[in-house]
């Protein structure tokens, strides 16, 4: 039986009050150019100002700040090379809980370096040679014994499968209609589902007439299948653009969430990820990575179409390397 | 005998009221990243999500709308192939007033293109062969006969030295200090100074106590030697990848308005303009053009100090082309 009770609108109002004054309030920006290109009227909710250029400090905060205050003492630790990293990492620091974030020893210098200069502990490990899953298993005892609060060892803090995460990235949509008011339909991209989760939740919630439908890249469309089959589906490494849309598979709490809250699924080819990012780029004037444009791509090449619809357009982060970028600009 | 009354607090005031509703209120950012780095509070004031992409939509807007009834039917005429020739385009659009542009037959098609989008005629003309003054002179002419309104010429909207311009671009500054309140340093880039009187006069007369510094390329001195030797300096095709600065001089409105009005005025290598505009992408997320970094790397290089201050920093547009930039990622 699955269920869909884990996140409610309760929830993301709740954390809603938690980032007061903490994550940034987002710009809305339009474009009369993308209005005049999808005869509709687009509304972007740009995450990739949020703090550590990505929507994920909004789950993370949301998270560590509920956790046990014994538990506070003694850490948290996670996996990732991405926005999840830095974004747990800030959030220990305002925090003041100590945070422990494995990833893979072949991670950009430059992630590893924002992740340390958040106040992070990052141990790296070889992952044609490791199980990441024992590591954790070791470091929590590791790092339990280090610290001098006690014995017991860290939580682990998903970057999606947690209520609380989920309830955090909701709020990203919470803010957009607030701030906007009514609209027909919104696109969210979809990697774990934990911000497409959070975001149906609160849209259904405030407007119920609203449209949700997520956005895979075509080579990651493991969330696309397990929507229409209803069964989980799952890929191993996909060879997206879109890093933050590899996960495996929807999680135990996201999959029956995106199951019950959202409408619809498509996909857009790695083509127009890169189409839309350096549109973005060259007319919007901000800078999105491939898996922030995915909701975006969507709608500009046609994915799905709209007409005379006011339409939400989650850009989700903004944390690319411009030296990896410049080989990609495809003029 | 200099004056700088031609433009004071009362014509921003009026043309703020013009652009209400018709140019973008910009967003204004902030950076934990650059206020560590600077030790002080900075203010991004983001131009670069103006229409058109840069601030020239403000004053090009408010010299249009100012026209006798009469020339608006005639319509006007520039010279540019940057983001006047679209400000004038676009403001010539909304207002119902026949544009035509002239450009230099090598512009990049990309800005042909988006200023003949706004509804302008553009004309070519080879710069190795032609006077373009004297191409004024015919063209106007040209247009006058060909336009059913009569045979008087078209009249023509110079980019910076115009008082209805330089107030219009005073409006940037005026929204900027009424969003943030207090400020004690504004910095702002000096192609031809229509930008930088027009927000000195506003700053002046909202923030008595508030400096005010001009930022010049190094490659592009000539209105920081005219500043400081008080006889208006020239340079010739100067080689800055700045190229809103490339202009000649300072202009007979501007001049005298920012020697009363302007504080002081700094330059910036190349090379720092290079650094701060990749910084700007990757940490603040904003594509920002060569010119549109001036401000910012003035600051972020240490060219200009000002340890605890509340510093406002114009960004003045993000109209760049990813080919030609893409040679230019130095890493």
């Amino acid at each position: 039986m699955l269920q869909h009770n884990f996140v409610t609108i309760a929830d993301v109002q709740a954390a809603q009050k938690r980032l007061l004054g903490i994550a940034h309030k987002t710009p809305v920006l339009t474009s009369r150019t993308v209005n005049d290109r999808t005869n509709s009227q687009v509304f972007f909710k740009c995450e990739n100002f949020q703090r550590t250029g990505a929507f994920k400090f909004r789950g993370a905060y949301n998270a560590l700040a509920q956790l046990p205050e014994a538990q506070k003492q003694k850490g948290v630790l996670t996996y990732s090379s991405g926005n999840h990293a830095q974004a747990i990492a800030l959030a220990g620091q305002l925090l003041h809980i100590p945070t422990t974030i494995v990833m893979p020893d072949d991670a950009p210098a430059v992630k590893q370096t924002a992740t340390r200069g958040y106040g992070a502990e990052v141990i790296l490990y070889n992952r044609h040679t490791t199980n990441r899953e024992e590591l954790a298993q070791t470091l929590a005892g590791d790092c339990a014994q280090r610290s001098a609060e006690g014995n017991r060892g860290l939580i682990l803090i998903p970057p999606y499968d947690h209520p609380h995460v989920v309830a955090g990235q909701g709020t990203a949509a919470l803010e957009l209609i607030e701030e906007v008011g009514q609209l027909d339909l919104l696109l969210v991209c979809c990697g774990g589902g934990g911000l497409l989760s959070g975001c149906a939740i609160a849209t259904k919630a405030l407007l119920p007439e609203c449209q949700v439908i997520g956005v895979e890249p075509e080579l990651a469309d493991d969330a696309t299948r397990s929507f229409h089959s209803k069964t989980l589906q799952t890929v191993t490494n996909p060879n997206t653009i879109a890093d933050g849309a590899r996960t495996p598979s929807l999680g135990k709490i996201t999959f029956p969430l995106v199951l019950h809250y959202v409408d619809d699924m498509v996909t857009v080819s790695e083509s127009a990820i890169l189409r839309t990012m350096f549109f973005l780029w060259e007319r919007l004037k901000i800078v999105v990575e491939p898996t922030g444009v995915l909701a975006a791509a969507a709608l500009l090449e046609g994915e799905v179409k709209a007409p005379g619809a006011r339409i939400g357009v989650i850009i989700t982060g903004g944390n690319v390397d411009l030296a990896q970028i410049r080989v990609l600009i495809p003029f």
